[in-house]
């Protein structure tokens, strides 16, 4: 049995990736792709790489339509989507929302670091939060997924299974991040410019990125302690992918066989996490829904280091909401999303 | 009915390409994958975005195991994949060669342009060349398939209606082409080197390419006269794709309305050729076999300039391949080949 | 001897390239930069590769201030420069004007490439061609240098020898140019965005670019018959440079010896003119203010190729005008744009 | 007065990059480039973009000429250069060697972590280890001066103030680090194969990179107490430049005034060091000697981050080496290295 699924904001570059895997998966309908920008023209006319795969014209958004759907992504800018969450109502059908409008616990923690007022807080603590390899059964019987961000994903993944398990010291995480330039969003400024990007390479919001309140959020929850984490993002001139390297403290006796047992018994049977015995590369991830994680113990300091590549716009966004789908609808978890990565 | 194939030569860019897209063919076993250089490794091993979907050892050759075969995929060099297809014999499994070796028309044309005797030039002339919108039906019946270059795929499909039609001087076709670097192969060397490609640009081989006599043989047959083609290829700073841009003279009263109907006729119903308004992009084919063409009249010159773009891994090379394999066994001609191109 | 000089447009590639040259050329001050955009920042907080180098203020363009100047860079937009000549007046300072109002034979052919009213026609046959190799004596004299664009440099100096010596026949050439992103200027774009041009190549333009009747004029007049030119530009992920191969028909009997005392005639005493055997890298001009060349007869197709780079903002824009600003002041011709390029 | 002076081992980035700079140098006579292997050729045959700049010949290195030197730079590989040391003797023409030979306080270090045996040990304790930041009063009295690495000179010059000051627990410094490919020389091979690092990003040689020693080495000696550094490299597709970012424990009370007040009095009147108050861009320093330097206190984590950004091939080679130089001969420090960066 095939369901009905629409993509609300299907311009931009998670809307458009949505579009690519939908437009193959063998159990849904597309039946509604949305911009209120482009209104009346095709898909295939704003990303000519989809002619002829899918040439839908992209219409203006109708909560009629909407209600008609079996589910609903939605792949608009924070403090947009919550507008739509709330109109469509936890009633109608279940929903997706890849912006981060309902990723945080709490509405006072978003409104801090979003800066903006949350106009449905409501719905916040109702979201199951979209990583199905540590909340499975919640994405199941959900209405409504708050979809991770990319780094989050990419941070989260190979942080929990240490943090689960205590083994290392929850208040003093490092986190050095470097994504490529989709990361940004598909609107053009001075910062994406290729000539600015291209052979230039830059941290930026130091310690004051909003995707750590989500990342301190996941991580205190499934350890029920408070973690503290410094995150630091770089941006990286290549157009998709992620690598994160985290650094934490071990507090008691830790071997590297306990650490790849822990990573085992964590991972060893997802079919989307790839355990690596060398550092992983972005490449072999390229354009599909795989997190390659690689850890390595460094005795003589105490520390561990784990380092994760992802497909920002793939694992990071729109693959795992395929994924938070599947698991939704019952279908099998990698239905649809089974690409191969690209490479080189 | 599924068919046993295998891959002699899997190490390299077009052998890697070729299990990415078998290991997803509903249609095929892959049987066999072999590296000499590599005997005993998994082939996700030399290549990591290949783990847990295609683990397989690349072994030796073995012709024992590839007489059990119905058809093998040679990736090697040109010289060496020659003595394969002997020792295999055409009564054996069918052949689909990616080389160079039977692409030309003669033995004379292939010693003069390639440097090197041909020790099998009696199987030339029994080869079909792989390039399905042009000669389908003898790719259906072949034994042996000689798999187009990336150039001259790249080159002819612009290029054949209007050569086929008449309505060019056939003797002064000239062709600038640009490639990515992974059109050098899988072997570093000083021009791949990462700091020498990057931020780079290049022509090469001005009028000495040994794609030349491969476009100029196939499009003289198909148009049974004397075909004369400078072709200038150029090193570009990216991994995948080749755009070409082709120069003809008109001969006659040519309108743009003719060219429309005539690129019409010949490719309107072709599944991997995407006829454009405006000129293609690269990217929008990457990890797909499209080909994307776009064609222009400038009528004050009397010149026609078209466009054409494709992944050189894919229509230029493993997916082409896929594509007569199709054909030969009898599939549907789209079957494993319908990746969406990944774009951005 | 010092002079004084300033840009108008400083914000910009061209105004911050000129800034480079000029922060380190012996013989000048800089008395003004400008930016109505950014007035009262400093130009070192708009580009900060140039803090310590050059910390001025960007102010307000004032006209008062202009006539104080030996000499003054326009590094504007075409269609605002125009009204900026008329106001200095050709009494005032010395005018080097990198956009396109004055590069052009008439008015008429302005406003029908440009699309928009010239409002200064009497100063169009009063500029030099600011092309040192072609019109040094012109340009020394000058009040008026109209300094040319990026691709007419890069297409007219391989161009010229031949077409001047009526080598080749001047109604069919063709020239098929490449160039970065940075030649699409400083404004962020769709186009521009890095994940749209990273990975990507495309043609555009195909016989509308503007910069056509500046090669034909420059070309017709230097060889006293109507040149032709089908020019065709293609965008490339690289920051900085140009590669134009162009291709000409010869008239006559050719041959490889003439052809090299020809562009040896021409170009041997040129200081920033390289000769090579072999085809240019873009690479090995980059940052500098060098045009390689590389020639080729092919002789059975009686077709001559040549291949010539530059890096666009330097030889092609900015460095081109310092050059023309020497000449101009009596100074040595190379002060200041001597820099070795960047390699790799 | 000018030096003679002479460069072994000329054909690889750094050796390239010195022709580079000292070709322009107008105090000294680059009298000898030697290449072993390609001994006979022209460097400008090697390398295109010196023709017309420098068109020496590379000969083989021969003691007698080195001996009528003033000063020879060594750019050769490890455990080469030691010999090369060994036989010019402390008594013939001052050296700057750019390997790793002589930058490790002791043999017993340098054996363990190069893995080779030193041939000539006692120079080590002669060499003055060229940062002329920390260093200059050494490095103007040294016969042998032994030029930092690339990443430790991108990471020692953030550290040291906060380290030297005792600020920081020496303990427990993580650095992570991003370099560009030309860091790993100028060999091909499957690493800096194009199509393998574009659009690609890799940790490597986890908490085992032999720069961690050298790192270590300095910032104990000038602070008088072990530090200990857990060093994470990773690679990134881009020609030249490193990023650093590098993560501290604070001891005490710090304030980000004292933090602003203690760099600027390390580094306020550095002539190639430039203090940012936001995070630099390696697209700033590019081709320049410059070191570019942003910190932060993270007050609630009690962290301080630092990001450094250089050119490795300048700054962090060969740029860096003229500076020894210049401070050897007497000449102003900043002679022949004043280039401005190259930015876009």
């Amino acid at each position: 049995m095939t369901a009905d699924v629409g993509i609300i904001g299907a311009s931009g570059y998670t809307g458009s990736e949505l579009t690519r895997i939908l437009s193959r998966h063998p159990d849904v309908n597309l039946e509604m792709i949305t911009s209120r920008s482009h209104a009346g023209k095709r898909i295939s006319d704003l990303h000519p790489y989809l002619r002829s795969i899918c040439d839908m014209e992209l219409t203006d958004p109708s909560m009629d339509r909407v209600r008609d759907l079996d589910l609903v992504f939605l792949a608009l800018p924070h403090g947009i989507s919550m507008d739509f969450v709330k109109e469509i109502t936890l009633g109608g059908p279940r929903i997706i929302d890849l912006s981060g409008d309902f990723r945080l616990e709490s509405r006072e923690t978003y409104e801090r670091w979003y800066g903006i007022k949350h106009s449905y807080p409501e719905a916040i603590g109702k979201a199951a939060y979209g990583l199905p390899e540590l909340f499975r059964e919640e994405i199941k019987r959900a209405r409504l997924v708050a979809n991770p961000g990319c780094y989050p994903t990419s941070v989260i993944l190979p942080l929990s299974p240490v943090v689960q398990e205590g083994l290392v010291d929850r208040t003093s995480i490092t986190v050095d991040s470097k994504s490529g330039v989709t990361g940004a969003g598909a609107k053009p400024n001075e910062v994406t410019h290729y000539p600015g990007a291209n052979e230039d390479l830059r941290a930026y919001k130091i310690g004051t990125h909003r995707h750590t309140p989500e990342m301190e959020g996941v991580l205190s929850r499934i350890s029920g302690e408070d973690v503290d984490i410094l995150f630091i993002p770089h941006l990286v001139p290549l157009s998709r992918g992620i690598l994160s390297t985290v650094y934490c403290r071990v507090t008691g006796d830790v071997t590297e066989e306990m650490l790849d047992s822990i990573y085992e018994d964590h991972y060893g049977n997802e079919p989307f996490i790839r355990l690596r015995g060398s550092p992983p590369r972005v490449q072999a991830v390229r354009g599909s829904n795989y997190c390659d994680i690689h850890h390595k113990l460094i005795v003589d300091k105490g520390l561990i280091v784990a380092v994760s590549v992802i497909d920002n716009l793939v694992k990071g966004a729109s693959g795992q909401a395929v994924q938070n789908m599947n698991l939704m609808l019952g279908y099998d978890e990698g239905t649809g999303i089974s690409q191969v990565p690209i490479s080189p």
